[in-house]
C-alpha cells in the first residue's frame, strides 16, 4: 500500500487513521504540536510509523532554529515528542538517534535542521528496507498455504513501510504461502478489524475477521497453523510487548502446539531493558472500553520469551536462546 | 435484581436484554411466535432463562387447544422454539419435559393447558431455588476479598433467578468475599460490559470492565485470585460449552495457576451428549462482528474438562473425575 506517511514542501502530511476505513482524510503537520497531537490519539500509530513521524517532528520543531540556545530548543521538541505514548521504544530511539545528529551537525558548524531533514528521509528510507528484509526472513516460516492468525495492524499503515507481521503476512500470499488470515479485531479500538482488514481487502489477501475472544477456538478445530505479530518494544532476554491480547495468543497458541511468530526491526528491540517487567505499559481512557462503567484500559501486554518461537528481524530470523540471538544481531546490523 | 420475565393475565413479559442499559423495555409475548423471535434475537438470553422463556412459550402455544389433533398442535410450537437457538441446552430441556407433562394430561383427560401452565411456574420456581442453592455451594470457593474475573452475563438476566456465576459472585460479595470483580467485556454482543456492569451496578458491587484480551495480562500481574463462569451446555464428561472466550479464559486461568469454576444448574448438563465435540456451535451473523469485512462469528466455544477445576449445581460442586461427579450428581438431585 502507499505509505500513510509523507514529507513534501515543509509539511508532513500524515494518514489519519482513526477515519479509516471509512474516510481516507490527510493532516497536515507544519508544527510538531501536530504531530505531538497525531501520536498520542493514534492517527499515526504502530510503533515503527510512530518512529518515523518522530523523526519529522525533530525536523518541524527546529526549523526556526537559531535562536539562543538550538540545544535547549531541541530538548523542548524532544520532550514534546518523547512523552505522547510510553511503550513503543522506536519513538524514543528515534528521538535519540535525531539528538545525536542535531548535536553532531551543531558541532561541525552545519545547518542542524538540514541534517535532521537528511536524517529523517534515511530513517524512512531505511524503514522500508527493513520491512522488505523482515518480509524475505519470514517466508521459511510459512508452509504452503498456511492459516495465519494476526492482531491488531502492522501493515504499512504501521510502518510506513511495507509492514512487519502484515508484510510478512502479504508477501508470503503473493508467493502462495498463505491460504487465509485470521485477523482478531483487537478491541477496543479495532485496528485489526478497520486497518488490517482494510489492508488485507487492498491487497486481495483472503481473510475472516473474528473477536478477539475466538482464537482458541479456532486454534481448538485445527483452524490456525501459525500466529504472527508484531512488536512495541523487546526486551533484551526477548520478552515481547505488543498491543494487549498478544500474550493470550501465546499462551493459547503453546496450549494448541502452534508456532508464534514476532516480526519487528531492530529498532524496536531494547537493549537497555532487561526483560518484560521494566517496560512500561501504557494505561489509555476508560472509556475507549466502556460507556456502561467502570474500566480498566490496558493498552499493551507483555509475552514472555519462553513462549515466542521466533522473533523475525532485518537481520534474519533470531531464535531462543534469545538473550544471545538478540546481542548477536544487535551487534551485526547496526539499526538504522 | 428483579426477575426479566413475568407471567401474568396469560401474558408473558420479557425484559429487553437488547436494549439494556439504555432502556427498560418489556416485550409483551401472548403468542409462541413473539418468544420464538425473543429468543433468537436474544431479547431474553442465558441458558437458564432461555429455558424458563421457552416453558413459558408452550403454554402459550397451547392456549388454543382443542383442535383435532393436540399433540401435533404441541409438536408445531415445540419445534418452533425449539430452533431458535442450538447450543444452550435448557431450551431442550424445557421443552422435553413440557411434551412430557402435555402427554400426562392428554392420557389423564387433564386441560393440558392447564398443566403446562402449573409446570412452567413450578419450572420458575425451581430454578429461583436453583440459583439460590448454587449460590451457597459456590461460597467455599472464594476466599476473603477474592478478586474474581466473569465472563458474559450469568445474573438474574440470564437465569430469571438469582443467577448462576453472577449470583453466586454477588452472593459471595455480600459475605465479605469478593474485593473486587473483572468483568469481560464479552464481544460482539458485551454482554459483560452492558449487563453484567448494570448489574452488578445495580447490586453495589464494585467492578471494573476489561476488553476480552485483557485477562492473560490481569492474571500475569497477579491481579486474578478466581475465574467463575456460567455454561450453555455439559457434556457428560465435564467438558463446558459457553460464550465464545471462555475456554481461552480456562487455558490462561491453568498457565497462572488461578482455579477455573463453572456455575450451572443441573438442567445445563446434557447426559446424551458424550462430550464437547459433540456440542452443536452456533454461528451468528457475521455483522455482529464487523462492518468492515468478512467475519466469522462463533457465537460459543468449548471448554475441555480438564481445564475446569470445578462444576457448581444445586446439588453441590462436583470435582474431576467429572464422569463419576456428574453422574453421581444427576442421579441424586433430579432437575426440575
Amino acid at each position: 500500500m502507499a505509505s500513510p506517511l509523507r514529507f513534501t514542501g515543509g509539511v508532513l502530511e500524515l494518514l489519519d487513521q482513526t477515519r479509516l476505513p471509512g474516510e481516507e482524510v490527510w493532516l497536515r503537520c507544519q508544527q510538531p504540536e501536530q504531530v505531538a497531537d497525531a501520536i498520542r490519539r493514534l492517527a499515526v500509530r504502530g510503533a515503527p510509523a510512530i518512529g518515523v513521524a518522530a523523526a519529522y517532528g525533530l525536523v518541524l520543531g527546529t526549523r526556526e532554529a537559531g535562536g539562543s540556545d538550538p540545544v535547549a530548543g531541541f530538548d523542548a521538541v524532544a520532550d514534546l515528542l518523547g512523552s505522547t505514548r510510553p511503550t513503543a521504544v522506536n519513538l524514543s530511539w528515534a528521538i535519540e538517534r535525531g539528538r545525536e545528529v542535531h548535536a553532531r551537525a551543531l558541532a561541525e558548524g552545519r545547518d542542524p535542521h538540514a541534517a535532521l531533514l537528511d536524517w529523517a528521509h534515511g530513517v524512512a528510507r531505511d524503514r522500508e528496507e527493513a520491512d522488505r528484509l523482515m518480509a524475505a526472513h519470514a517466508g521459511a516460516l510459512f508452509t504452503a498455504r498456511s492459516r495465519v492468525y494476526t492482531h491488531c495492524n502492522t501493515g504499512g499503515l504501521a510502518t510506513a513501510g511495507g509492514g512487519t507481521a502484515l508484510g510478512a503476512i502479504e508477501e508470503a500470499w503473493r508467493t502462495g504461502l498463505v491460504g487465509e488470515v485470521w485477523v482478531g479485531e483487537t478491541r477496543p479500538l479495532l485496528q485489526g478489524a478497520r486497518l488490517t482488514a482494510w489492508e488485507l481487502g487492498q491487497a486481495g489477501v483472503p481473510f475472516r475477521v473474528v473477536t478477539d475472544s475466538s482464537a482458541a477456538a479456532l486454534m481448538a478445530r485445527g483452524l490456525v497453523d501459525l500466529v504472527m505479530v508484531g512488536a512495541d518494544r523487546i526486551a533484551r532476554n526477548g520478552d515481547v510487548a505488543n498491543k494487549i491480547g498478544t500474550y493470550a495468543l501465546a499462551v493459547l497458541a503453546e496450549r494448541h502446539r502452534i508456532p508464534f511468530h514476532v516480526v519487528a526491526p531492530l529498532s524496536t528491540i531494547d537493549p537497555g531493558t532487561a526483560d518484560g517487567a521494566s517496560i512500561p505499559i501504557e494505561e489509555r481512557a476508560p472509556d475507549e472500553v466502556t460507556a456502561y462503567g467502570s474500566a480498566l484500559n490496558l493498552a499493551f501486554d507483555v509475552t514472555p520469551f519462553d513462549l515466542v518461537t521466533s522473533i523475525v528481524t532485518e537481520a534474519g530470523v533470531l531464535e531462543p536462546p534469545y538473550e544471545e540471538s538478540i546481542a548477536r544481531a544487535l551487534r551485526a546490523g547496526s539499526p538504522a
